[in-house]
C-alpha cells in the first residue's frame, strides 16, 4: 500500500512530548507532517507555544463548498518499559498486518489516514488540519489557542480520529468521550532516609500513608470512588441510549485482558462503567528501595499519580479540587502532603445523528459493507469539548483503531486494513459531503 | 594516641563489600588485618567463601584460662552519595577529635579497638578473633561458618563491638537485638499495561490493590500490625527491666527526625517501640509510571517490599509465613500474588547481668567515671543468635560507636574519645576476667 510508506517515516519519529530529551523530536514530527500536508496543495503555519508547536493548514478550494476541520495530534506517549517490545518502539515494524510502534494507532496511524485520504480527492471540499504535539500532556497549549483562533478554524463539521472501533471489522461512530483529572501526590515524612532497625517504631512512613490514603480512595468491595461529591454532576444515562450500544462480549474482554473478572463499580454493567461512569485509577507509584534484594530503609519521601476519568456534567477543575480537599483530609498526620494538578480534559457527548454523523455512517457501510454502531469511549480527548464550545459545529469521531492496539503500553500497533478501510471512508465522505450529502 | 594510626590505613583500603569492583580491596583489608594479630602473636586462619574470606584468629595461652570470642567485620558500605562527602570516603581524616571515614565506626573503627587493646595485655586470657567481609551484604557465608566450626569457635564469653552508645559519654551495655523479616511482594492484574481511558471501569489496577492491602497490614489509628498471630510470641517486657533503660529525649529525636510526631504502636512510649514491639514497613514501592509528567496508563504489575523487626521469641520463618499467609488472604479477586522471601534474623535478649555484662559494667564504670546505661537496639546482627546458640555462652554487646556516626551515609565518622576509652576498657575487662572477676 502506498500509504503505508510514509506513515513508517512518521513512526521512526520519536516524538514523545512528555519527555524534554525528545523535545527535537517532537518537532521534528510536526515538521514532517507539514511538508507532507504541503505535498497536497495545503498552505502550513507553525505556532510555537512554550512547549511543543501547533501545526495549522489549510486547503481552501471554495468558499461556498463546505469546510472540515481535522484534529489529530503527532506526540506520542512514552514508550517504556522498553524490555516487554518485541521490536524497537521507534522501528517500526510489519507483522502480520500489521505495524508495530509507539504512536501506530494513537495517533499517527489514524492522523496519516485522514492526510492520505486528500491525494487527489474528487469534489470541492476546504480542508483544514489542527494537529497538535502535546495532546499526551494535556493539550496545555491547544485550549487557549482553539478559543484564540476560532475565526481560522471555522468549519461545518469536525472530523477527529483518535479512538477505535468496537471491535475488529465493524465501523464505530463515538458520540461520547470521557473527561480527566490527572494529579500528583509527594508525602515527605522524616528529613532524610532512616534506617528501619534504629527507627522503626517511631518514624513516619510514607509509603505506609500511601498505602492508608490509597485504600480511601476507592472502596474496595463497592468499587465506588469515595470523594466526597464526586457523583453530584453525574448525569443518569436513558434506556433508550443504551439501547444504541453494541452487545459486549465480556468473555472476550477477560480473554484479551488476561483475567478471571472485571472489576468495577457495583451496579453497573461493564460497558456503562466504561462509557458513563467516573473513574479513579493509580497510574503510578514509587519510593523507597526499587533494586534487587533488600534495603532495610525507611524513606523520607514517596508518591503517586492518580487520574480519574470524567463523565457529563462533570468539570475536571471542580474534581480536582474536590480530589485534593479530601486527600489533604485524609493525609495522616505527621506527613507533608505536596500535589500537583498534572492536566484535566472535558468529558464530551454530541448528537449520534447530527447529518455529518449520518454522512460518514452511509461512507462506512459503503465500504465495510455493513452499518456503524454507535458507542461513546472511555478515554479523552481534551480539546473536542474546547472545539465543540468555539466553532459550534457538529463533531463526528471516528475511530480507527482498534481496542487491542496496546495503547500507551508495549508493541502498540495499528491494523493496515484499518489504515486502508479508513482512508476509502474518508474519500468517500468527502464525495458525499461536495455531494451536499 | 599509637592506636591511631594503624586505624587510618585500615579506613584507607575501601572494602566495599557488595561492591565486585572491590572484590581485591575487600580481601587487602582482611589480610591487613591478620596482619596486625599475627603481631599481636595470634595465629591467623583465612577462609575462603564463594565471596570474601572469614578471618578466624587465635591466641590461646592457657587452656585453664577463659576464653573470649571476638566478632567484627571487616567490610564496609558503599560511599556513595560522593558529593555529599566532606573529605573523599577513604582517605581518612581527623577533624575536632573525629576520624571520618566509610567504615570509621561501622565496624572497623569499634573492631580495631578490640585489636589495639591486645597490645602487651598482661594476665592470662585466651583470645579468638572471628571477622567476616560479608557483613553489608547480610552474612551469607558466615551463618554456615558457626554451625560448622563451633568447636574452633567454643569460647566462655563473646565480645561484638558493632552498634552505638546511648549518648555521648555515656557508656552503654547492650543486652537485645531485634530480629528480621524482610519479604517482596509483586502483584500482576492484567496481562499488559492498558490505557485507563479505554479500560478504566473494568480492569484491575495492582497500585489500588497495594493500596488496599497495604492499608490492612498496619491499622492507621492504633499503629498496630493487623497479621493474625504476629503478636503470640511477643514477650511482655517487665517494669523492672523498664526501669534499667535511660530516659529518652523525645524532643530531641524529633529535632533530629525534622518530624512533628513520632509515630507507632499506641499504648507504649518509643523506647518500647524501638526495643520491644515489632514493627512493620514497606521499605520500597513500585508500579506504573515514576517520570516526569503524566501517562494514563494503568500498569499490568505492580510491587512492594516489606520488613518486619522482630522481638523475643519471635521466629523470623514462622512470621515470613504468618505474614505470607495473611497477604493471600487479603490480596482482592482479580489479581496474582507472588511472594518472595528476602532475608530474616532472629532477635536476641541476653542477660544483661551475666557475670561477663557485670565484669564489663565494672570496666565501663571505672574508665568513663559513670556505670553504663543499659539498652537494647532496634536493629539486627544475625550471627549473634548464631553464637549464642552455637556457643552457649553469654554475649556483651559493647556499642562503641554514637547514634549520630551517620552509619550507612556520607560523612561516617567516630569519636576518638570512644576509641581511647574503648581500649582502656577492653584492656581492664581482660585484667578483671584473668584475676577471675
Amino acid at each position: 500500500m502506498s500509504a503505508l510508506e510514509p506513515l513508517l517515516e512518521f513512526l521512526s519519529i520519536p516524538s514523545v512530548s512528555t519527555d524534554p530529551a525528545h523535545k527535537e523530536d517532537v518537532r521534528k514530527a510536526a515538521l514532517w507532517l507539514a511538508e507532507r500536508l504541503r505535498e497536497r496543495g495545503f498552505r502550513t503555519e507553525l505556532h510555537e507555544t512554550p512547549l511543543h508547536p501547533i501545526l495549522y493548514a489549510e486547503r481552501l478550494l471554495d468558499p461556498k463548498a463546505p469546510t472540515v476541520l481535522v484534529y489529530g495530534h503527532y506526540d506520542v506517549q512514552p514508550p517504556d518499559p522498553l524490555e516487554l517490545w518485541e521490536n524497537p518502539p521507534f522501528v517500526p515494524t510489519v507483522r502480520e498486518g500489521r505495524v508495530y510502534a509507539r504512536g501506530a494507532s494513537d495517533d499517527k496511524g489514524q492522523l496519516w489516514a485522514h492526510v492520505a485520504a486528500l491525494e487527489d480527492l474528487p469534489g470541492r471540499v476546504n480542508v483544514k488540519f489542527l494537529v497538535e504535539g502535546e495532546e499526551e500532556i494535556g493539550s496545555p497549549s491547544l485550549l487557549p489557542f482553539v478559543r484564540e483562533h476560532r475565526e481560522k478554524l471555522q468549519a461545518d463539521v469536525v472530523l477527529i480520529s483518535d479512538g477505535a472501533m468496537f471491535a475488529p471489522l465493524t465501523p464505530t461512530l463515538t458520540y461520547g468521550l470521557r473527561g480527566l483529572a490527572y494529579l500528583e501526590v509527594r508525602l515527605k515524612g522524616a528529613r532524610r532516609d532512616l534506617h528501619s532497625g534504629s527507627f522503626g517504631g517511631v518514624a513516619p512512613n510514607p509509603i505506609q500513608a500511601m498505602g492508608w490514603i490509597l485504600s480511601k480512595l476507592k472502596d474496595e468491595k463497592t468499587g465506588r470512588i469515595l470523594v466526597p461529591g464526586l457523583y453530584d454532576r453525574v448525569r443518569p444515562v436513558s434506556e433508550e441510549e443504551k439501547r444504541l450500544w453494541p452487545p459486549l462480549d465480556e468473555e472476550a474482554l477477560r480473554r484479551e485482558l488476561g483475567v478471571e473478572v472485571l472489576p468495577g463499580e457495583e451496579g453497573y454493567s461493564p460497558l456503562e462503567r466504561l462509557w458513563t461512569r467516573p473513574t479513579l485509577d493509580p497510574n503510578g507509584i514509587w519510593g523507597g528501595y526499587q533494586g534487587e534484594g533488600s534495603k532495610t530503609v525507611i524513606p523520607a519521601e514517596a508518591g503517586f499519580k492518580v487520574s480519574l476519568r470524567l463523565v457529563p456534567d462533570q468539570d475536571p477543575e471542580e474534581v480536582a479540587s474536590q480530589v485534593e480537599a479530601y486527600l489533604r483530609e485524609i493525609c495522616p498526620p505527621g506527613y507533608t502532603m505536596e500535589i500537583l494538578r498534572l492536566h484535566g480534559g472535558r468529558p464530551v457527548l454530541t448528537d449520534p445523528f447530527s447529518p455529518p454523523m449520518r454522512l460518514m455512517a452511509k461512507a462506512l457501510e459503503e465500504v465495510w459493507g455493513r452499518p456503524p454502531v454507535y458507542t461513546r469511549e472511555g478515554g479523552t480527548i481534551p480539546v473536542v469539548a474546547e472545539l465543540q464550545d468555539a466553532l459550534h459545529a457538529p463533531v463526528v469521531l471516528l475511530g480507527l483503531g482498534l481496542p487491542d492496539d496496546n495503547l500507551h503500553a508495549p508493541n502498540e500497533k495499528f491494523d493496515l486494513i484499518n489504515l486502508e478501510k479508513g482512508i476509502a471512508t474518508l474519500r468517500r465522505f468527502y464525495e458525499l459531503l461536495a455531494q451536499g450529502g
